[in-house]
């Protein structure tokens, strides 16, 4: 990944800050022809939006994207895409608490450090912010996969608390404010995430994503490895400090026999008793569905004082008062969904540019 | 990274099988000037090479570099540099057994379904073997970073077994045959892991790597960060499921006033009370130490029949009976280390393009 | 070059289609605390700016350009510039006689051959009017290369007539509609070219680019050579069927003794007799200036009806009505300027990421 | 393109000094299953190879390719194909007399700028030994075209004589020295050249390359152009100071009618009534025959004492007493068609990722 971009042929490019006139991408390489409109886009956008309920910052931001560039009479052309946001709701005087001291465990003091100047304006360019045009840029990649392949994401853990998978329903992601899977943790979560932010305090979370309906061959041997990309792709999510795919850091407990995926024929594929390895062996996906997961550390904006230093190399105690996420992996939810489309629509342009001929279910090669 | 190379700046691309008659790398964007000899990446391979204990692989490969190119009376030139290891001990007959049929867990499933032919011998491409360049790489990328960072790795975990990391010991690394910084868990490892190997079985594991004296500013803010490259180039070595920075998933359970990394004044640099962060804030190094561990899941080459399908579509149990490393984990502390040089070589590179006056220290930018 | 975007760590991609809402670029790897502001850009769009003069199309634009994101308080911040120019005059209706036959000469048959649709509205994103964007970049790419370094063009050639370089004065170059530094030829092709718009046709030219002050050092010997990388920048400009460096074509003609560029010392420094080369030598600059021209093939929207084919495969004849540039060789001077700028700031970042104690004059390296 | 590696998805890595033991490449991207066996690239090497005429450098370099990777049972596998050749015929001594002095013309001293040091060994990286590893390369990317794809070169002017294109005859281009299609003109030249080479003096030279077969739709409208990455691509073959794309500078003395290329129906293809495009319109393919011409400076290593300077800053006269070639123009004509070849196999792969279902001749999209 290059500085502001990602991908080899399904290319993003995103610009802007938290604080400037507006944020927006350029998505590149889209294949021509697909129907889009700021219709496919906007939903996606409407769940990461701040301000839906008391568990999110109360930023009040439309979040209306335009697309200017690359769609005709409702087809892409083939050619860039331009999308744009405009920020509404600035409000820098909040930050006015923070202009001059840095907040432990925040982007802004490695930033300043870095380019050697102080941007105090709620985190300039690595807000959370810019994920907004990630969301926009992942509704793309959707279109590109198609409608046979499916990405979903879900709230499995909040702090301590992980969701008991037997109750795992996808219909009650969209019911609780949490995108949690599980009502009866989701009603546990409601009361334990209030009493955090009343306390003014934060907390942090695991997000998990699963791609149902990835074609067999996306990805390759070393270095184009469709794990290795989603890993790049889940860890450059703001405040992300862990990614894992299928069994992930549990794997390190198995014996061989445990971690095994068998295999068997139903017909002419080949179908798996298991699936351990989250759709990818050998950096390449089986065709089973592909599972990842990402901790996200607790936002750094606490009410707490915390000792820390300012711009003048003065000594100080920080509080954070501006609108913050108690739990900023709520929203990483729908981030984390788009980062993994936009990785799986590169790699299958990638794939049938080397195979163009190449089977999309488990058919072995030969049959002899 | 694209699909066998990987870095912007300093770039590797290996090539090679495991059982071709050799396998190398080419090393572009390495700074003229630096010396260099074999005898420089030599020790690192021989660390990394196999049959040196009864718990890795008893294939012997002395895994001898020659450098083809790029290096002119001891000294880079700036051009690419060419490394080439000959293939001595390929004994196919060892895969004659697993000539048709899959191992479940391997990556030569995936692989024959991708590219859509069978290459049984060992994996091929996909075998592990390639990492001996990452390894010939990572020696000529601490050339780069000079010797004020410091690039170390450990197992920390095998199977169920954590080490207690108030034992750990850099210099116990070297005292055992798994890396392991703690003299008692090494020798609780050595039963536990005889055990596994008479089973015929293999066990997962976690490998620890701290890159010490990194300069403040590396990475960047959204698609360049360090953290995302690192993860990328961790998850890309064969067999790793997970990956994580700093606190890394333990960060989910953290509040907010558990994670914040306290800073004060020491003289004009800024010092930091903890590392949560594992050095990297934003995608961009803090000037703390680089802290990152990855999950080894067990190898998939067992002596236990498990159910599988042969190329022929036919159904079969699988019994792995070569030479393999009960717990690839281990050799899996080098590549590790090495992949880390090599992701910090290169930003190393790219900070300096964007930034040429840039502090290497975490002073303040303007000191006001 | 990937699809819309070129450079490697002074990377501009561009968007926009001429007929859309608006068109726009992102500036990514520009170095932090650089001034900037929309009024260093807008001097170089005016200058390409079309209906300034009767040979330009009449189209009014006024190209008023917008800085989005990058800039704090008057300085880059490091983080991606995003530029937008609004399209004001569209006015559709002139492409009424175009939308269904293709005018021969002109992309938008391949366009539509290659992604299989009809966008008709005066060429869509092959359109001249994306140049726009390479000169806001390049204004910005002058900033990274600072003052020393002076990339000036001018048209040298318009259809069979030459300049007389006997006669070359830069400041001519703006004191006439065709950037010529010979006021006499000027004169000549301001009757020459009259009588072309009247006849309804267009005609071809050179365009010539100079940079001064270039430091040595700049490129790679093998495939980031400085020529390569400018041809392809030159190239990719709409209608350039041709591009040299130095001497160009007319070294073909030359013997070795005439194109050896003589050196001799003057103090530490090593001094040319002549600069056959154009500043260039095994793709690296000499410190000498940097001398490259291309060929503008002539516009293919001529009043003259040509022979051609309908989007419903019917012959046809085509007579282009809208508003066209005679000699689209004109516009392109500030056009090529902004490539040149681009690629040597692409360079200079590259060259310091690997030598960044480099030498920026032509000192030899050892002095004995 | 990179430092040492060019294509996107074609790519290829090239290694190696020409005073080295050996020099090499990397092709990453190539399609599995495609039949290749050593036999297939040899042939290249032999036409390119020195000493086979008078007319040529006497070094003998038998340059046998040897396919250490990619290749399984004779067909390629999909992963990096590396291929190497012995230097056999190094004869350092050759070099004494340029060991200190730089040779006008010739690319060492930017090189020693550059890096800093002194590689007198014949130029090192720089040497056109590095441009056998492009043959070779080109070899594979024809058999990723398939035979419809044809790439053929030709020498059509040494210093000034030029060929007449009337007396144009591919079969006589095996039948000369310098592979020039026009008997007559190659009888001419074997005196002029002979008189040159006497004179121990040297001659540029043009070369043209034409590929037959290419489907339509290969390139795209801005920054991926063909004829943008043919430029770079020939640009970069050493000693190359102009390209050009069908008519080329020529174009620039052509009124608007004279350049168009008229269309009409053949069936349900566009067929064309010229080819001044060269094959390539807005960038993209048009299915007629994509012509390139590049040209070749004279080689600097003459016998001619020049006046330069040595390493030690002292002032000198230079005389080349090596074997080297009178015309490097000639040796070029196959690394021009390599280069052409790598640059439509990259292409080709882009083409058919981002339009799987493209056509490959010019049917309009709709029929409407």
């Amino acid at each position: 990944m290059s500085f502001n971009s990602f991908g080899l042929l399904f290319r993003v490019t995103t610009w802007g800050e938290s604080h400037g006139p507006s944020i927006g991408c350029v998505v590149d390489g889209c294949p021509p022809g697909l129907t889009l409109t700021e219709a496919d886009i906007q939903p996606f956008l409407d769940k990461r939006r701040p301000g839906q309920s008391k568990f999110t910052t109360q930023r009040q931001e439309p979040d209306t994207v335009r697309i200017l560039s690359g769609v005709f009479e409702g087809r892409t052309t083939g050619t860039p895409i331009s999308l744009l946001i405009e920020n509404i709701d600035q409000r820098s005087k909040d930050y006015a608490n923070i202009a001059r001291a840095y907040r432990p465990g925040h982007a802004d003091i490695t930033y300043d450090l870095k380019y050697g100047f102080r941007d105090y304006r709620g985190g300039g360019r690595s807000s959370a912010r810019e994920t907004a045009m990630r969301v926009a840029a992942g509704a793309i990649a959707r279109k590109v996969l198609g409608e046979t392949i499916r990405i979903r994401g879900a709230l499995v853990r909040m702090g301590p608390h992980d969701i008991d998978r037997h109750r795992w329903d996808w219909n009650e992601v969209d019911r609780n404010p949490f995108f949690c899977p599980d009502a009866t943790t989701a009603a546990a979560w409601e009361t334990y995430l209030a009493d955090i932010r009343k306390a003014g305090s934060s907390i942090g979370a695991v997000v998990e994503i699963v791609a149902d309906g990835v074609p067999v061959g996306l990805g390759a041997p070393i270095y184009a490895k469709l794990d290795a990309d989603l890993a790049a792709a889940l860890m450059g999510i703001n405040a992300v400090k862990g990614v894992e795919i299928g069994d992930g850091f549990a794997a390190a407990s198995l014996r061989g026999e445990g971690n095994a995926d068998t295999m068997r024929m139903d017909g002419d594929r080949v179908v798996f008793g298991s699936n351990h390895a989250g759709g990818i062996l050998g950096g390449i996906s089986t065709g089973q569905p592909v599972v990842a997961r990402f901790a996200v550390k607790p936002t750094s904006s606490i009410l707490t004082p915390v000792p820390t230093v300012a711009s003048d190399a003065t000594q100080t105690d920080i509080v954070t008062t501006g609108r913050h996420d108690p739990c900023v992996g709520i929203r990483a939810v729908p981030v984390g969904e788009a980062m993994v489309a936009c990785v799986l629509a590169d790699h299958l342009l990638r794939h049938r540019a080397q195979n163009p001929g190449a089977a999309t279910q488990a058919r072995l090669p030969t049959g002899k």
